[in-house]
């Protein structure tokens, strides 16, 4: 195992114990709460995949199902215990969301995609598992209002293009991509960064 | 019509049926309630052929649509007595919901998955509908929180796949198979047998 | 550009306009709503092709990301002022379903299934969006509600048939679906028809 699958690895088991934890808040059961935390891990990369025509990657090997376990496990065993990881968790998932930003864009890239659609597939890559957990356990998706997290997604974007036009080495072009995804992150929830609000239409029906 | 197919259009037709009474609750319109009956009976296996990348199933013959129109007119006539027939409906939808499953591991065996993927294939040939269904109506999905329901599933593709290593016949496979789903999902209602809840969480946000 | 084009982009705008608006309803960032009125623009003509098995439309070309972004622009320049422009913003949205709908149907055709598959998909193309937004944020999806919409969609499916059947050309073919599709819709509006409610279950859970 090389340090990109420790890295999708570790960024899959933290959108699993995000998915786990908010079913957990919402009283599913504990086969409901493996299925959110797996739909969280999986659910944008499946989509990207089904938009690609290419088969859902977790459908080719078993290692997503099996760490989604591993963060039931966890959730379940340790409870309570975890809020004190809350950081923890945010970095893996903040780690992950580059890393995910990043494998999306390639596998766009791979398919021959031109680079403003690989941009939108880094992004779904990344945002749409939390958006799907977020209608799965019925609340209005997160993402669309607190913390840049959509946009961290379509910056990395941006840097892989231009580190691309730039013909810089794809192991650097990988790492700043991810990069700027996770302290863009980072810097938004540390400062409470967040987009405008679009106002002026309180009577719309 | 084979037995085969009979199981499948009553699984379809006690799938639709629960989606438009729910969307009658809602106070839907007609044309509205059929579309979640339909999605009710076809969204789990539309979401199965779109993963394995085959054309979804009920755009190859119209019987689907036309099961769906004769679940609407039956709840549009029938209205409130339907109450009374509760239990029959349950067991049509046991039923379906172990064929659904048996229907979901063979096409994607046939595509060629290993075991693991048709049983996930299988469960959510089972219960995606459903889950499309409560979103639609802006529920928590119920399968989630109530009554075995996708863990059925799982059990009957660990019985298809146990069957298949035996080299038992494909008919006593089959059988076998939907059987497990449909007991499990009669025993877990009929003594509210449910998973453990998550706890640990609730200040979460 | 063509007539076809413009009014194919004029729906996307107004498409685009109705889900941004109801974003900022909710308090979105500017960033969420640009992703709801994108989703509301090509959610359904997404889903077709899911379903066709061909490349996703938007993907082959950025317009209809333009198209969201000047709609973005709009609504956060003129704000509040636009709902002067209601009825406007009603036409176009209705010119844009119609021409949704002949688009839906062709590229069915186009794949080769039959005429009851390319009804569906000419009504999936006009109002998967629209469902789509109104997951996104978390409402009980309008359409199936309010205002005969979907079914405007079918009928407009039936007279592409019937023309075809008689052997009408393409051209009148195409602008007789796309005008009953308005014309229904407008005439579902000024006159508040809708279809009948199902009753009868209020005590279904």
């Amino acid at each position: 195992m090389n340090l990109m699958n420790f890295v999708d690895y570790a960024g899959t088991f933290a959108f699993a114990i995000s998915g786990i934890r908010l079913a957990s808040a919402k009283k599913f059961d504990w086969f409901g709460a493996y299925v959110i935390g797996f739909v969280t891990a999986i659910g944008g990369g499946t989509l990207r995949d089904l938009l690609l025509n290419v088969t859902p990657f977790w459908m080719i090997q078993p290692s997503y199902l099996i760490i989604t376990g591993i963060a039931l496990i966890t959730v379940i065993t340790f409870g309570k215990h975890l809020i004190k990881l809350n950081n923890t968790f945010f970095i893996f998932d903040a780690i992950g969301l580059g890393l995910f930003v990043v494998v999306g864009i390639e596998k766009s890239l791979e398919v021959g995609f031109p680079f403003w659609v690989t941009i939108i597939m880094g992004m779904i890559t990344g945002s749409v598992g939390g958006i799907l957990r977020d209608i799965l356990i019925n609340e209005v998706p997160l993402i669309f209002r607190k913390d840049i997290y959509a946009l961290a997604c379509v910056l990395g974007g941006f840097v892989y293009y231009i580190c691309t036009k730039l013909h810089a080495p794809i192991e650097l072009t990988q790492i700043l991509s991810a990069s700027s995804v996770i302290i863009m992150r980072l810097l938004a929830v540390k400062y409470h960064l967040s987009l405008p609000v679009l106002k002026g239409n309180e009577n719309e029906n």
